[in-house]
């Protein structure tokens, strides 16, 4: 079952952390976009060979020590049909690597639809997990939960997205709480369907880092779900606003961080240490700082509870 | 101006309707396969070319009666890459036939990853609007705005979605009106930002046919809206449920049709009439029919409130 794999994934590399591969070409170091553009010149394919050059010297150096890498589709689907046969080559080659592979895709549409969708990435053999968006309603998400059992597949909805505007329709308050507190019962009822093993759910919830408050309420409301956490690193969360999407045993999230990660070779922190040729192991360097400090975090939150 | 450009269309063809061109494998007449096959082989390559020729029919048989075609992405997603090749050439092969060409995508995310989903549709020269998903707020929609200018596109966002679900979170009662009044708000002030000379707004807005009462509400609510309705034939509503959707010029909406329309060889109705090589025939019959039901419907509206 998804869950209890990616749970016990997590317990034995002792890290929550989920790398964002997001590959910009504009950040991409200029060794790999030569490398590629000598091949393929400076032109759609050349660009897609390049984001995947950059996406597998990342994996190399981090597939030991993440449990799952996350890939947003709009960075490839910009490239159309080039674009996305490097999403599925950059899914294959994390899966090789004994990485559990989320596409955030953030689809939502009619049941019909919803198949459809469900046959593009949850019936695809190197994707873990996808991403759907709530707005239409409960019988657009449960199509895929047929494929979810039959493929040992996960599913992470939209509850409470990080970025500014989120508010906008999240937060409205209604009769029966604010918006996503509805998403959010709904969910956590749907996700008893499809309970692991180890006590946690394949639908988990997608909970921004950078509304700590909120993710404390969504963290009792959803008990059996993993929270899918974006928001952290270069969207502003810091690693004291992602310690209420943990639960009590320190489990129940991971946190998602793209291009603090990816392109920590160009940040002050690590532009001293490693040239762009090492853009991976600064990309490393910048998981394990991550790794240890929300372990650190998780720790005392556990010891201030005792 | 997109608006604008449509508006004219329509006028000329003095036609609403839209063509939604979700072709489905299984659905397809069989001399289509064997010919896509015998090149290609039973494979996603022959499934896609089949795909591809089917759409072709159509639009040589429609072309010269509607304004406008809408393509179902996930319809095409669900064939990875070359689902996404056939996607963009059956957009080609209608803009090259002088059609609009809508692509419904309902995309929604933070702003940066909307910018890219901007670059894959929105600049590209054979799409003309997609749709887009307003759950995660404001700012992950006004980012399609510079390149709608740029380039003369036009949005359509979820408001109010046609299937029996859609009132789980859109129908929420929240302090200031339900969840898609709110979302109606939004796109309302929105809109005024992109009006063309013809007084509609270039941001229109996704309103089920399903809901007649509920699109009497929002008309008034969007007066410079246009709304693209799904929800007409197979999924259940009749030519009496979409007449609030148009305002009291007869314009104002655009509707849509999928499977009855590109599969109306299927039905009782004209399988009689046109065999499985003359489904274009049967197709284009079918829009007429509709064309003319719709014109009758709006006629009749405007005398009744004179």
């Amino acid at each position: 079952m998804f869950i209890d794999n990616l749970i016990e994934k997590i317990k034995d590399k002792k890290n929550p952390t989920v790398v964002g591969l997001d590959p910009r070409i504009e950040s991409i170091p200029k060794f790999l976009k030569d490398m590629a553009y000598n091949i393929h010149g400076e032109n759609v394919k050349g660009i897609c060979e390049a984001l995947y050059l950059f996406n597998k010297g990342i994996i190399d150096e981090i597939y030991n020590i993440v449990s799952a890498v996350k890939l947003q589709v709009a960075f490839y689907e910009a490239y159309g049909a080039e674009g996305f046969k490097v999403f599925f080559k950059t899914a294959e080659y994390a899966k090789e690597k004994g990485i559990f592979v989320i596409a955030d895709v953030k689809r939502g549409d009619i049941a019909d639809v919803a198949k459809m969708y469900s046959k593009a990435y949850l019936q695809h053999k190197s994707i873990d997990a996808i991403t759907v968006n709530p707005y239409m309603g409960e019988d657009t998400i449960l199509p895929y939960i047929d494929d979810m059992i039959k493929f040992g597949k996960g599913l992470f909805i939209l509850v409470k997205t990080s970025n500014k505007g989120s508010g906008d329709i999240q937060d409205l308050k209604t009769n029966k709480g604010l918006v996503y507190e509805n998403v959010a019962e709904m969910v956590n009822r749907i996700s008893k369907m499809v309970l692991g093993k180890s006590g946690y759910s394949s639908i988990g919830a997608v909970v921004g880092a950078t509304y700590p408050e909120v993710a404390k309420i969504l963290r009792k409301q959803m008990p059996y779900c993993l929270f899918l956490v974006p928001g952290y690193g270069a969207q502003g969360a810091t690693v004291d606003d992602i310690k209420n999407c943990f639960d009590n045993n320190g489990l129940g999230a991971i946190i998602n961080s793209s291009r603090k990660v990816i392109f920590a070779y160009k940040s002050p922190n690590w532009s001293e240490l490693y040239s762009e040729y090492e853009y991976a192991k600064a990309a490393r360097a910048e998981v394990l700082m991550m790794r240890d400090m929300i372990n650190n975090s998780i720790i005392k939150k556990k010891q201030i509870m005792m």
